[in-house]
């Protein structure tokens, strides 16, 4: 099960430390960098998920398309976010392969996607416009 | 089931508009209200928690006490969130009681406690600082 928990609104964040972990994308290290009216989207994928990788894709990329054209985005931020209450984390290498999978396949839908570094502690300001439609959780099996 | 998402941090919020629920807080409707260095914690109660207040208002609360202890904090914001993955929520009733009665408690043990208002729509900023303590989850049952 991939847990997604969606925002709309604006998002800064910036790669604070390294995280002790096999994986470890590049990152600007203390370097923030900013987005404007797009869905912040934290991301949690499961062992379970582990052999299911087009199809969970699929899914995800079908909720936040109907979440993004609902509120007219077109720009949506990836942030992997171990803390969102997965029944059992997947593991890294497979996680970044999951969420390099959506973001090619949200690409292909028309969106403008980037990925926040994977396996990096982050500070982040996150504002959400508060409209009825501005938070969702999504639950991807 | 009690959810907790607790981030370390700022927070300012607002309330939109009311949410078309049975129970509605008192809320200055528009004003943003800003609290700095406090645990931000995102709440859902489920539909298994009713019955269970006293033991698990105990449980939520030891487990704040050891973050808030953790990151040296003070003030505590409850911000009910419907969104972060509870099974099946509870009646919103129950849900404001369990809110409050964890409010009395974390209170009695010397924290300054907020709670936002339920049954609103809110826009919120919410800064996390980013050390390796500032982000977590617990699953309270």
């Amino acid at each position: 099960m991939m847990r997604l928990l969606i925002f709309h609104g604006n998002l800064s964040y910036k790669a604070t430390e390294p995280v002790k972990i096999s994986v470890r994308e590049d990152a600007e290290e203390g370097e923030w960098e900013t987005f404007e009216n797009v869905l912040t989207v934290f991301c949690a994928i499961e062992a379970s998920d582990e052999g299911r990788l087009t199809e969970i894709v699929e899914k995800a990329a079908n909720e936040l398309h109907t979440v993004a054209d609902r509120v007219k985005v077109k720009d949506i931020v990836l942030y992997p976010h171990a803390h969102i209450f997965p029944r059992k984390l997947g593991g890294p290498k497979f996680a970044v392969q999951m969420l390099q999978a959506l973001s090619e396949e949200l690409d292909k839908r028309g969106y403008h996607v980037t990925r926040t570094p994977f396996g990096w502690y982050k500070a982040f300001k996150l504002e959400c416009f508060g409209h009825p439609l501005s938070e969702s959780g999504r639950s991807i099996d």
